[in-house]
């Protein structure tokens, strides 16, 4: 390293963990664009959740550096570079994915204040205001609290201790790497973002999952790292959109209506493999049942809650009902994934629909057992809109261990949606 | 990095291996330092073989390539900051250890030209000349053959499998130093140059030791390592002596009495921790049986072939009869030393004596297993005193596979020095 440089890192105040506004999964950009256009004076609450009680945030990050790294944050803006990639750049075989207007916008854009308080060892962590602006910080809110988790718990180690750890998280990252290189017809992204070790880390991941998967290996979700390393961006949208449009409905029939107008406005925008339904807001049997005849013509659908191959199954007779060819769809898995998991559904569907894999937390995060008493093992932590025009939002899944919200809400919405009794299933991430 | 370091880096022809004249055994140089002054006219001549007949070197290594590596050697001098440090540093408690007529040649001293040939599918690598200047050959040559095998494995690997690989062995490194980490009193030197993976390889063995084990890591015999590390250079002395002297006795009653002379001139020069004896080279328990008794005045004794353990049993008894106390007296195992067999002959002695290890070859180049067909397995290569002034040099050793020299004159040293049956060890390195 030369002087210049060194002096230059000594500037550094702190060592920033999110550098970069596109260092965020890139279907939440779609999402915002969606956003900006069709509810662009809706206000939100979202709010940061750590469902795994046991690790105690506010015990092992110090406030003070969680400000640091959040204040950072609300400094970035779109970067020239950053700016001309996604206005240029091709993404699902698309020019001008994202609109002029929309640019111009996320160019200026900076994002809102924060609200932050310690209560019963958990940080409450809340952002208000417009829908487009607070939705961008889900992503580096989580991987903030992540990677200060993770330095947290390095920070007493040696430094040879240190790379020891790394080679040993290299070599469980490669040996799986090595497996899914045996599984033929395998397509596999990288879902790995809100919940990642580190930045370099999951940058590192993502780069070994193209040596060792070649083709296989699709894409990441992480605007950044694909512009780095060349790769392609992937992803869709996500629960959030049904959630604030279920909470805007002002009556039970609008509110049963909602989550297929998110998909009906989603296809005035997008086509071929951007048209993937994620159909568990609410439950996917219910979902799928009163679902309108054009949704089934769809290229695909996206499973991440409840037993996956159920799930799978669901939407396979689905599509025979509705005369689709299930061969032709796409269905794409990405709910708490990890090799066998992966190996196994891909055994189970490969030739009676199209299989891909979103992989996450057990990719960019799996440092489970290398330090003692489980430090680094991943925890499941998410941030939701809570809110959206001062009314609650609720999301029920097919998973009951994943619902939130009021519990008058909740029964409200299960009645609504005819959601009947659900299998439980454990959350690891 | 910075542009000039970058360009710099450029203007490499090859990618040396060995860079400096110090990138040696320690007790090369005390040796060096003996024979300098002891036999400067004795003309010797080093082979270099290769034990493990199954690894073509030669079909694996590029001779050109390895020419213009032996060739690199053959330009270095010692440089200011290193002959500073020889002069000014203190081993084994001692300042001055080099004497100046000692060090003055040594700046001066340029190794001697080599003799390089292919035969079934080996390097038949020879070096002739002074002893003082041809005994230096022995490490750098056999540390360019064991790295540029390792890179000819190495070559056709991606980035990320490369990493890996290295990752996999850190972790297997950093396992043996977390299971010796628990052994109470333990000692233990690096003694892995001749054999090691790489250099930069060696280098972050030895750190690694020094930050696991703490104390109970006592240094390293790398000069290179132990000045740019800080860390103490160890090592006593080495069969060539004894082979030397023997080969040039002239009559069977001198050759008997060789061994004994190499030591009787050691104790003029060295006391203390130095005075360490090499008992195996014809044989340990004869060469005990007729050892002086001022030998067993001495600090300790290396045991180098054969079973270890039978090896330091026969030491104790040794020095009973000789009305010494063992508890005293240092034993050093340095043969084929691996985690399991430090522990077991750690457990079996400490306390009986003081136990000390060298680990060598199962330090510093332990891939066994990491790539395919054993591709990166260390094997049993040696680069020995074969003649001095014209008389052929003969080793016996407590290990009949170890056996070298001609065979009338095997047989001959076996009547001197009254040998008997030996067991056979299989020779791992």
């Amino acid at each position: 390293m030369d002087i210049a440089t060194r002096v230059w890192n000594h500037k550094w105040k702190i060592d920033p963990i999110v550098r970069s506004l596109i260092d965020d999964d890139f279907y939440k950009l779609l999402m915002c664009q969606s956003v900006f256009q069709s509810h662009p004076d809706t206000h939100v609450k979202f709010s940061l959740i750590n469902r795994t009680k046991s690790v105690k945030m506010a015990d092992l990050i110090d406030e003070g550096e969680l400000r640091e790294q959040l204040d950072h944050i609300r400094s970035l803006s779109l970067s020239r570079g950053e700016s001309t990639w996604l206005r240029g750049n091709t993404f699902y075989g698309k020019r001008q994915m994202f609109r002029s207007d929309f640019m111009e916008w996320f160019e200026n854009m900076r994002l809102p204040e924060y609200h932050l308080e310690k209560r019963d060892g958990q940080y409450e962590l809340t952002f208000e205001g417009k829908w487009c602006e607070v939705m961008l910080w889900e992503i580096p809110a989580l991987a903030v609290l992540m990677e200060l988790r993770s330095r947290a718990v390095l920070d007493s180690m040696g430094k040879f201790e240190l790379q020891v750890l790394y080679a040993r998280a290299m070599t469980r990252v490669w040996e799986k790497v090595e497996r899914l290189r045996t599984v033929e017809n395998l397509r596999i992204a990288d879902f790995g973002t809100r919940r990642r070790h580190s930045f370099l880390w999951q940058d590192w991941c993502v780069q070994a999952m193209r040596e060792g998967l070649g083709d296989k290996f699709v894409g990441t979700s992480n605007c950044k790292i694909a512009m780095l390393r060349d790769i392609e961006a992937i992803g869709t949208n996500a629960h959030e959109l049904p959630m604030v449009y279920s909470a805007l409905a002002k009556t039970d029939a609008d509110l049963r209506q909602a989550p297929y107008q998110v998909l009906e406005d989603w296809q005035e925008e997008h086509d071929g493999n951007l048209r993937i339904i994620l159909p568990d807001t609410y439950g996917t049997q219910g979902f799928l049942q009163s679902a309108p005849d054009w949704l089934a013509g769809w290229t695909g659908i996206r499973i991440d809650s409840g037993d996956p191959a159920t799930g799978a199954e669901i939407a396979i007779n689905w599509w025979k009902q509705r005369g689709e060819d299930p061969r032709e769809k796409l269905v794409i898995f990405s709910d708490g994934l990890d090799v066998e998991k992966i190996i196994e559904l891909h055994k189970q569907f490969e030739g009676r629909v199209r299989v891909s894999f979103g992989w996450g937390t057990l990719l960019t995060n799996d440092f489970r057992g290398l330090v003692p008493d489980g430090g680094l093992d991943p925890f499941s932590i998410v941030c939701k809109a809570v809110e959206a025009d001062g009314n609650p939002t609720v999301k029920l899944s097919d998973n009951p261990g994943k619902a939130m919200g009021p519990a008058d809400e909740i029964e409200r919405y299960k009645r609504v949606f005819e959601l009947g009794e659900q299998e439980r299933q454990e959350v690891i991430v």
